[in-house]
C-alpha cells in the first residue's frame, strides 16, 4: 500500500503519557542502570535518565507512522536524536505531539521517514524532542524527493578516546527493557526473530542508546542529567542480550562529543553519534 | 505501643488488586525467571508463577498488621505458606481479605503474629491463600498465650536430594523485585540496611521463596503452575543480591517435598520448607 504523503506536516493532538517513579526506575534498570547508580533506581533522590525521553514519544510516533501507512513492524529504526530542554520530572503527565517532517524516496532502498515528537509538561513547558528516522524498505520508488545527503560523523582517526566505558548487557535485558513499552516481538520471540533473519531476539536499539547515554552521563556530565543537552545516533548493528557494549567518546570542543558504541567483537552498533553537554 | 488484640479474627473487606501481563512478567523477572522460561516472561503464552500469589496479599497484610499496631518496618518476616486452589489469571482484579488469626506471646522473643489472607477472582472463585507469620520483637510480654510449639521440618539426614537446582541471583535482583510492591528501604537503601545491622541491602525473603518455587516448578511440576498446591518456608537467613541459591528437595511421598535453600557458602536461608505437588 502506498504511503499517505498527505500526512506530512500534520501534527497530532498532544498525547498524554502518565507515569510514576516505578516507571522511571523500571526504565533505568532496562537500560542497565543498577544500585551502583542508586539515584536512578531508588525513589528517594530519584533522577530520570535523559533517554527516558524516548518513552513518551513512542505513542505519537506510532500514530503518525501508522497514519502514513508505514509498515511499522517491518520498518527499520535508523536514527534517533533526543534534544533535552529541561529536567524530566520523576512522575506526572507528559504531553507529546507527533508529526512527519519529511518522507524521502531512496528508490530501491525504500522510503525514509523523518518524525518529530515534541513533549511538554503539564504546564506547557517544553521538556524534550525526539527526531526519529525509520526506513520502510517496501515503500521506495514513489517518485518523491531523494532528500539531502547526510554525512556520517566519525571519531578523529587514530586519536585516543576521551572516555571509554564498558557495560555488560544482561541476558534478560530485552525482556526487561520491553516492559518500558516497545513490545515488538522481534525483541522477545525466537520464532519472530528467526523470520526477521536473526539468530535470536535482539536488543532494542533504543536500549543500546540508553546504555550509551549512561556512559556519557557518568563520564562527562558528572551524573547530572540536565547537563546532557542532546544525544543522537545511527543504529548500525545488531546487539544480542548478553553482549558487552564498549562506548568511547572524543571531545570535539564546546561540549560536543563524538561517540561510538561497539560490541565485544568490535562491531559498531551505534555509529554517527554525537552528544552535546553543558 | 501495645498491640491491639481486639483485631484478632476481624476480617477486612475484600481489597482489590488489579494487574496486567506486564505486572506478571515484572514479577517473574524479579524472582529470576528469564527467557529460558519464556512462558513466564512473554505475554504470548503467559503463565503466572504460583508465588505471584504473595503480591495481592501484601495490602491486606499491611492493613491488618498496622491495625493491630504491629511495628511493621521493624517486624521480621518469619514464615510464609502459599496454598493454591486454581490457576492465577494473567490479568484482571483479585480480591483479598486479611485477618489476624492469632498473636502469640513469646515473652522476650516478642509477639508472633499469624495473618491469613484469602484471594478470590472477579467471580468470587477462590484462587489462593497466604499464611504469613511475622515477629514484632518489641511487643512480647503482654500476658498472652505462648502458642503451640512448631516442629521444624528437616530433610532426611544423609539422603541424596531428589532434585538440586542452582540459581544465581542478579546484583540488582532486589532493585527489580521491589517494583512488584515491597518498598521496604531495607532492600534498597544502604544507610537503612546498615541501621538494620546488614552490610548492605538484602534480598526480600519472598523473592528468595520465588526462586525456590521456580526450582520446584521446573524440577517436579513439569513447569505447570497448577501442579504446585502449596509451598511453605521459614526465613532463616539473609540473602544478598548476587548470592547463589542452591535449592534441594527430597520426596516424602504423596507429592510432598521437603526442600531447603542455601546460599553458596552453605548457610540455610529457607528452612522448614515443604511443597505439595499434584
Amino acid at each position: 500500500m502506498a504511503l499517505n504523503l498527505d500526512l506530512i506536516g500534520q501534527k497530532t493532538e498532544p498525547i498524554p503519557f502518565t507515569y510514576d517513579a516505578d516507571r522511571v526506575i523500571l526504565y533505568a534498570l532496562g537500560v542497565g542502570a543498577g544500585v551502583e547508580e542508586l539515584d536512578f533506581v531508588y525513589e528517594k533522590n530519584l533522577k530520570v535518565l535523559p533517554t527516558f525521553a524516548a518513552i513518551p514519544a513512542s505513542l505519537p510516533f506510532l500514530k503518525v507512522t501508522k497514519g502514513a501507512r508505514v509498515n511499522v513492524p517491518k520498518a527499520l529504526h535508523m536514527e534517533q536524536k533526543i534534544v533535552l530542554f529541561d529536567r524530566i520530572p520523576t512522575s506526572g503527565t507528559i504531553f507529546t505531539t507527533g508529526v512527519i517532517k519529511a518522507i524521502y524516496d531512496k528508490r530501491d532502498k525504500g522510503a525514509f521517514i523523518n518524525v518529530l515528537t515534541e513533549s511538554k509538561d503539564e504546564n506547557g513547558h517544553p521538556l524534550f524532542e525526539n527526531h526519529v528516522a525509520v526506513v520502510d524498505r517496501s515503500a521506495g520508488n514513489f517518485g518523491g524527493d531523494r532528500g539531502p545527503k547526510v554525512e556520517a560523523i566519525n571519531p578523529p582517526e587514530g586519536a585516543r578516546p576521551d572516555f571509554h566505558v564498558q557495560y555488560a548487557t544482561w541476558s534478560n535485558q530485552h525482556a526487561l527493557y520491553r516492559l518500558s513499552g516497545d513490545k515488538n516481538p522481534l525483541h522477545i520471540d525466537p520464532e519472530f526473530a528467526r523470520i526477521g533473519g536473526m539468530d535470536r531476539p535482539i536488543l532494542h536499539g533504543l536500549c543500546t542508546l540508553g546504555f550509551a547515554a549512561r556512559a556519557i552521563l557518568h563520564s562527562v556530565c558528572g551524573n547530572e542529567p540536565t547537563r546532557l543537552k542532546s544525544i543522537s545516533a545511527r543504529f548500525t548493528g545488531v546487539v544480542y542480550p548478553g553482549d558487552i557494549l564498549v562506548i568511547e567518546g572524543w571531545s570535539s570542543g564546546q561540549g560536543r562529543y563524538v561517540f561510538q558504541t561497539k560490541t565485544q567483537d568490535g562491531r559498531i552498533v551505534l555509529g554517527s553519534s554525537l552528544a552535546e553537554v553543558a
